[in-house]
Formats: structure tokens, C-alpha cells, sequence
């Protein structure tokens, strides 16, 4: 039996990012399975996979950590919210657990009723789920009654209520789709983490890379010798001079280290290879700490979410004259 | 009369972040002004302040531009969940608004009951909220319900429910303090901006100016000409080079332009300071496309969340063995 532990409760986005995760290792190894939404699958070599709520992220990561769980599923980054970022510093906080796999995921809400419903005089849902969907809240002419997750408002809801939640939630909970895609906003996506225990990583990975070429990513936490006036200067040029993309940076306060900061990079390559593995060399002679936080197939692009599609108004350019720069400067 | 916006409803934290905002100006002043917790308070010149609830984030940042406000109060960062993404997006992406200051709140909850309440079977809150102070929610052993906000949860207790919320709903709602600072974890911390017409920010930053000597923190956001290895090499290192200390750098997409970020930076420096100037010059010579987004005094640090209070585990240095090395990097 494999175990795979996801936030809970069932229904969750995270719950359905699990299904979709298991399917897909179905479809790479080209196996028979089928796991459909059911939390009892097979793997393609016929090992059963059982998919386990857990209450906190946290428990998520020390359960794949102590061998309690053999995968994790964790939200780690959303197009409309950024980083997850109590979820980032569990990776970085986390000795014994590392990203082996990444899973996209359209957030789209589906708004269910009970079979054979009564008049329906209340939508449900989590305080942002309500948030999301206003458009259909407003038009349902229903009162809007909070719940403590969009899975909890699908499992809870009366016959007099519409729940919004994942398209998971149907079959899960035995609800009728009254409609589907109800959000205000289409086109959120969030990505997350398949996770296991740091001894297993190798093996995951091996068999990953025999099932053929991947652009691939590795994710990593580097805290640096000094810091100050310079240092991501002389992190981020590493990586440049070695011809390595990164995709996403950000830094992360360490706590009681003054002043100390780790930095969190997504670069477009596996550590293994040469070019990538010159870098860490060059940063590991330099002094710097560094960690493999994830190695994974690129499997989509998370929905870019910010409301400009150019560069931001307002912004000035080396043509601009001197009202121009003092306006958006704010220089003078 | 001075109006001042933030997202509501009245008792969100961003209400007492307001608050503590128009308080502070009158200390910095050192007029006679002591507003409370009212909604309607004197700025040290004597302007009534009229403090005023909008639904949305993008209101805030709407009616400042169009001038219906005269100041927005707006959360930016917070030490457990990181940037606030809707928020950074909506200052990038607005041509009219910049920050002129911050404000930053300890996040902490107080438990309150109606005067002469009733037996106490709930608890109330966000759900969030609730998840926050899940140690005193299971103490109290009361059922909990969900709600809208944690403010809507204060607004509308019952005699029946001990609700959770900021500080400032007690007096609010004339509700009575039953428990101070229930939450689990300690130390939580939001900062807010203040922002204002970016025509008006010139005479606002004078004015802090004027008021004597500060720690400068400029916020930029920065579209490089072109995109991919060792741009972010070359802007870090141009501040680098310069003596500017970088606090702080994220990216972010920029939607359908694809591959295209801009960067978002805060400099420990004022954008007056002939070397913050001299770096934007270089910057702006090599083509790339630069705006203010924030100039203020740094009202004090953010809480770091980061579980880790020193090299996140798992790192490997300079002295590391091979096999060390493998499992730290998974570069084998």
C-alpha cells in the first residue's frame, strides 16, 4: 500500500491535485489504471495507492518525513497569491523531505445541490470561495452563509443550500452540478509539490528521467556567507555566467539572524547537469549553504495574474524627460 | 476634511492599522491630536480625518487615484504569509498611486463576549481566524462557526458566542473583553502602506523630511529591457555596485508577455540619495524601465516566520563530503 497525504478535509483543491497526481503517474508509466476520483487506486505496477486527509500542512511534512506517509501533495504557489509561503519555509525548514514531482491545477468552482433539493435559499462556501464566485452569489439571490472550507460546505450542505467547491466535491459527496465554473475570474491556477523523504528522492527521480526527456527545474535554498550591498548580485551572476535561467527568486527573513536571509531559487535545469552543478560548486567555494528544496519535470506554467500586460504604467524608460523621471522616481 | 479608506468592513486589522496610522501622524507631529480608536479624529493641523470602510482592495487603490480619498491604508506584507500578491500586483499596476509610509501591526486576538451574555456554547470567527487561535477554541470547548470576517463575526455575536477579533472591535461593537491575545502563535506581524496620489507624494515626503532624520526604504519596480540568464544578475549587481542594500526582491509575471517579469525591489535607501540615483540612471541607460512605488520611513521589522533560526537543515557548505553533497543537492 502507498500512502499519500494531502490537506484536508476530502474535497479540498489540494485533495483533487492528489487524484491528479496519481492519475498522471497512471498515464506516464502508460499502465492499465484508472484511479478516477476514488482515494483507493492502483499505482501502474499494481501497488494500491490510498490517498489520506491530514489536518495541518505541517502534519503533511513530518508524516512523509517520519515514513508515516510515502508522498506528500502541498500547495506552493498560486497565480492570483503568490508563494505559499507557510508551506516554502516548511521545505526550506524541513531536513528530511525534498520535491520530486509538481502538479498544476486549474482553481475553478463548481456550485452543487442536493439531489431532489427543496427551494434553494442559501450559497456556501469558504469566506474566499464566497469571494471568488460573487458574481453567481449575487445573481443566485441567495444568502451567502460562510463555512469553514469550501470541502466543508459540500459535505454539510441542506437541501436548501448551494455549495461551491471543487468538481471533486460531486462525486465525492454525492451532489448534484447545478453549474459548473462558477468563479468571477477564470484562469487561477495553483502548482503543487509532490514530496517524499530525501533518501527516496533519488530513486523517484531515476525512474522519472528513464521515462524520457523533461524540461526540468530544480529548486533551491541558499543561504549565503555574508549578506549585504552585493550578495544576490554575486548569486544571481553565478548562475547568469553559467547560462542557468532562474524563473522565480525570492528571499525569506531567518529568524533570529538579524538581518540574515535565505534565498529561494527555481532554476531551469536539473542539478545534474554540468552547468547547474558548476554554479553550486562555485557558490559551495564561496561559503555559501545550499539545498536541493525540488527537482521536477516542468508541468505547466501557473497562470500569470498580474493586472498589467505590459510594463506597468507609469513606469519610465531611458528616453524620458526630467518631469517624466522626477514624477516616477520620486528622485528629486 | 481628510478621508482616509481602507478594506472593511469596520474591525479588520487593516481598520487598526488606519487608526494607528492617523495616530502616529499626530505624535510625529507632536500636535494634541490623540484620535483613539475613532473614526473621526484631528490631524495635529487641525483637519477633521474621517476614516472610511470600502468592499475591495481595488477600491482603496481607485479612489485614491481618482482623489475620492486622500490617503488608502493597504496590507503589503505580512511575516507568516508573505507578500500579499493582490495588493503588490494592484501598486505595480497602478499609474496614479505611491506609498508615502507604512504602518506595522502586531496581529494578535482578543476574545469578546456581549455585556451580560449568556451561556457560551460558540466561538466565532474567520475561518482563518479560528485556525489561528485553534489552542483557545479547543480550551473554551464551544463549537465553532464560521463567519465572513473576523470583524462581521464581533459585529454580530451573539449573547451565546465569544468572538475573535482585532483589539479594536471591543470598543466598536461595545463588546466586553473576555480573553486577551488567544492566538496560538505570538509575535505575527502585517505591514501596511499608506498611499496616496503619487502628484501629492512630493509634499507628503517633505514634509516626513522635514521632520528630521530617518531610515529610507524606496520600493521600485523594475522591467528589464530584455529577460533571461543574468538579468537579474546584472540589476542586483548594479546595486551592488553602487553601495545600495537590497531588503527585499520578488518577481512577478507580466501577463501575456511571455517569459517577461517585472522585479520588485526595496532598496534600504531613499531614492534621493545620489547613489540610489546613480544605480536608476545606469538602470534606465541599459534600457530598462523603472518606477517608484514607495518611498517611507522604516516604521520597524516585520517578525521573520521562517521555522528555521539558522541554515535551513539539510544545507551543505564548503566542507561537505561527496556522499553529503549528493543527498544535500541531489546533483548525482
Amino acid at each position: 500500500m502507498s500512502r499519500v497525504a494531502y490537506l484536508g478535509p476530502e474535497g479540498t483543491f489540494t485533495h483533487q491535485a492528489a487524484v491528479e497526481w496519481v492519475r498522471s503517474q497512471a498515464q506516464h508509466a502508460a499502465g492499465p489504471a484508472s484511479p478516477g476520483t476514488s482515494d483507493r487506486a492502483e499505482r501502474p505496477d499494481g501497488v494500491p495507492v490510498e490517498l489520506v486527509p491530514v489536518q495541518a500542512v505541517t502534519d503533511v511534512y513530518a508524516g512523509v518525513a517520519s515514513g508515516a506517509f510515502d508522498q506528500g501533495i502541498v500547495a506552493i504557489e498560486s497565480s492570483v497569491e503568490g508563494y505559499v509561503v507557510p508551506s516554502l519555509d516548511a521545505i526550506v525548514g524541513s531536513e528530511d523531505v525534498v520535491a520530486i514531482d509538481e502538479v498544476v491545477l486549474e482553481i475553478t468552482f463548481d456550485a452543487f445541490v442536493r439531489p431532489g433539493h427543496g427551494e434553494l435559499t442559501e450559497v456556501t462556501a469558504h469566506p474566499h470561495g464566497l469571494a471568488q464566485c460573487q458574481g453567481f452569489v449575487t445573481r443566485s439571490g441567495a444568502l451567502p452563509v460562510p463555512a469553514a472550507s469550501n470541502a466543508a460546505a459540500c459535505r454539510d450542505a441542506t437541501v436548501h443550500q448551494v455549495a461551491l467547491g471543487p468538481s471533486i466535491c460531486g462525486e465525492l459527496y454525492g451532489l448534484d452540478l447545478l453549474e459548473a465554473g462558477v468563479e468571477d475570474f477564470h484562469g487561477a491556477r495553483t502548482r503543487f509539490l509532490t514530496i517524499v523523504r530525501r533518501d527516496r528522492a533519488r530513486d523517484a527521480l531515476a525512474a522519472a528521467r528513464a521515462a524520457g526527456p523533461a524540461q526540468w527545474r530544480t529548486m533551491l535554498a541558499l543561504t549565503p556567507l555574508v549578506t549585504g550591498p552585493g550578495v544576490l548580485a554575486r548569486i544571481t551572476q553565478a548562475f547568469g555566467a553559467g547560462g542557468v535561467n532562474l524563473s522565480s527568486l525570492i528571499t525569506r527573513p531567518l529568524k533570529a539572524l538579524e538581518g540574515k536571509y535565505v534565498f529561494v531559487l527555481t532554476a531551469d535545469a536539473a542539478p545534474w547537469e554540468p552547468a547547474v552543478r558548476e554554479v553550486l560548486e562555485g557558490l559551495l567555494a564561496a561559503g555559501d549553504s545550499v539545498k536541493t528544496l525540488g527537482v521536477f519535470p516542468a508541468r505547466g506554467e501557473i497562470d500569470e495574474a498580474l493586472s498589467s500586460d505590459h510594463v506597468p504604467v507609469g513606469s519610465v524608460g531611458a528616453g524620458a524627460g526630467a518631469d517624466e523621471l522626477d514624477r516616477g522616481l520620486l528622485w528629486a
